[in-house]
């Protein structure tokens, strides 16, 4: 083996796989979790560009500070500033979306065989980012509330570093944490000397009714908290971020130079300045409105098409919808199926660190229109109860 | 110690300084490899950036594929082929920057304590995103020609997994290897069944006089070819590339994906539209010109003003003139006095990985305009012979 003991020998194509296919335009895809492009601002980016090259391209094309431009920072900063907690700028370090966020925490803070708890079923991105720092991956069990740390042994608590949760519209489960939940999270973290928490937020302001309850980590101070721009402005300018004490930026900082210098100092400037010239909420408010849509078209397939012993949490938020067969059932099994007509999904298990539960699959009802949700989960629906 | 073990317990803070130091404008700055602003085509982009969003938005501003975008990895492939090797677009990865390829190679490759073979001095920041997985650094002697890896022993070679080379106005020294030690080393590297020549290939556009010759790499199965848009555009832009065989590609496109899922869409496409519209060996005209004025202004300069006791090499493309102060000088325990007279350089010792020669630095000449040059050399002249 010329490759390092951390890169799999037997590499994970079923992802690949499935992004291949539903490169194919005609394939009605519930598997990736793209945004619509029609909830792109488009005008407001092009302003942007032509502003920022008109009035600062030799900052905005130059080599930059590794934290990150510091008015997007402060725009940041501001913005993620709750009643609870005041953010400092220093607190705020761009990164390359949040996936580059999950590498960085890693490199940061893991050797291998550290612990790293995660839920069950977790973000499969979170599990490919942190699994190449070769840890012990140990899960946290939930109850209808959210996850409870509580439940988990001296044992599992004493090896484990880090705890990587999504308490907004999870991904893949689409679940929402209670407010209570995550005060007595925000609790437990403050008996804890060694581990820190990851709250993973992409989806916060993706939600159709209500907004969720604050983030756990305007509450607790051993919380690094993940933001992106990818859900609300555009996943291919890749800027995210990650909020954290001083020290942990400082520390953070150190790596990400090593690891790629800096985020893009011109898409950093062009997001701002959208961010600036765009109104957000209303922006926001166009977004959930079209989400909101498309979840209500997906589940009213759902009900008409899937049998009675299929169940599934009505979304209230953010893109995804995850469904569970009867047990028995095997949704990488009949996967192939699904493709042959022409509709991916991502199969349950892997979403899982642990034995995964093989009759479980996310749908994102994000990417494609209402009719094709109607054709697509028709579709399933035969597969399933075949 | 909250962090991994690969985390410097005492973080090296001398470059940080110094470049914090060269943020206020009225210092002198030798030190960073920043490329002047005056160079990048800012008309050509803002004009990309416009076409791109009106003929392109919905998947410009969208996820994409982590290899990087198809047409941009067809120039790439279509620039660096050479009459020896036609590149094939599935042998180009697209990374964001030529650090980040540094550190995707050390993901891939480096289990701790495997071995790195590096030039004695190299390049500052290889030594830091490879230092973060753990490796064995070895030095490779090197003689007028260049680096002999011939010289190196069978047990460094056996322990070794990448000899990383930047044979083209290699940073800091500005040195160019020859010819003959390109085929004596791509001949050598057949020889080998477990080591990976990295051949980093920043500066090799910006030749003075003539071009450097062909690149190891088009003689090499067994190399892996870096280059960057950051001189020849914009170092703003983050964008860099992987040349390698298929099979290498294909397991850093996991590793990448892991890391950052890909470089930006929208940076990738406004720097291939930039670069459609452009005629980059105009371009790339003017930038040597524009770089080697200011060479020969550094050079002035030196001669002028340091003793006879100073030694450089004439730079014969590139950003760096490397200096040799008289033996038992130390160019970091004077870099204060030159930081309070506002001048920066970069003391050779950063650039090593055994015992540095205290008594080197790196100059860089292509920031500042010549009648800053003039005046900088002039201070610094006088802290070095005081």
């Amino acid at each position: 083996m010329i490759y390092s003991a951390r890169i799999p020998e037997v590499e994970n194509s079923i992802l690949s796989d499935i992004l291949k296919i539903t490169e194919d335009p005609s394939v009605i895809s519930f598997a990736g979790g793209l945004p619509a492009s029609e909830s792109f601002p488009v005008d407001a980016i092009a302003k942007a560009c032509e502003r920022v090259l008109s009035d600062n391209a030799a900052a905005a094309l130059q080599y930059s500070a590794t934290m990150g431009v510091a008015p997007l920072r402060e725009w940041i900063a501001a913005y993620r500033s709750t009643p609870a907690r005041t953010l400092h700028p220093d607190e705020v370090m761009i990164v390359s979306g949040s996936q580059q966020a999950l590498d960085l925490l890693g490199k940061l803070f893991l050797d291998p065989g550290d612990g790293v708890i995660v839920e069950r079923p977790t973000y499969l991105g979170a599990i490919e980012a942190l699994a190449l720092y070769q840890p012990n991956f140990y899960t946290v069990d939930s109850d209808v509330e959210g996850a409870r740390p509580d439940l988990l042994t001296v044992d599992v608590l004493q090896k484990s570093k880090l705890m990587y949760l999504q308490p907004n519209f999870q991904n893949p489960t689409g679940l929402v944490m209670s407010a209570k939940r995550r005060e007595e999270i925000a609790s437990f973290m403050a008996t804890q000397d060694n581990l820190y928490l990851v709250e993973d937020d992409p989806y916060g302001e993706l939600w159709f009714h209500e907004a969720p309850p604050a983030n756990i980590s305007s509450l607790s101070e051993r919380s690094i908290l993940l933001g992106t721009f990818s859900k609300v402005l555009s996943p291919g300018l890749r800027l995210g971020y990650i909020i954290a004490d001083k020290k942990i930026i400082r520390a953070l900082e150190q790596v990400k130079q090593a690891v790629d210098l800096h985020t893009s100092t011109f898409g950093q400037l062009v997001a701002l300045e959208t961010l600036k010239s765009l109104s957000l909420q209303t922006h926001l408010g166009e977004v959930r409105e079209f989400y909101r849509g498309r979840a209500q078209a997906m589940e009213e397939s759902l009900r008409q098409y899937m049998g009675p012993n299929v169940r599934w949490n009505s979304p209230q938020g953010g893109m995804f919808i995850w469904l569970t067969l009867p047990e028995g059932r095997d949704t990488y099994a009949v996967l192939q199926k699904a493709l042959d007509a022409k509709v991916a999904y991502v199969p349950g298990l892997l979403f899982y660190t642990d034995t995964p539960e093989q009759h479980t699959l996310r749908l994102s009802f994000v990417t494609v229109g209402e009719e094709k949700i109607r054709t697509g989960i028709q579709a399933l629906a035969q597969i399933f109860t075949d």
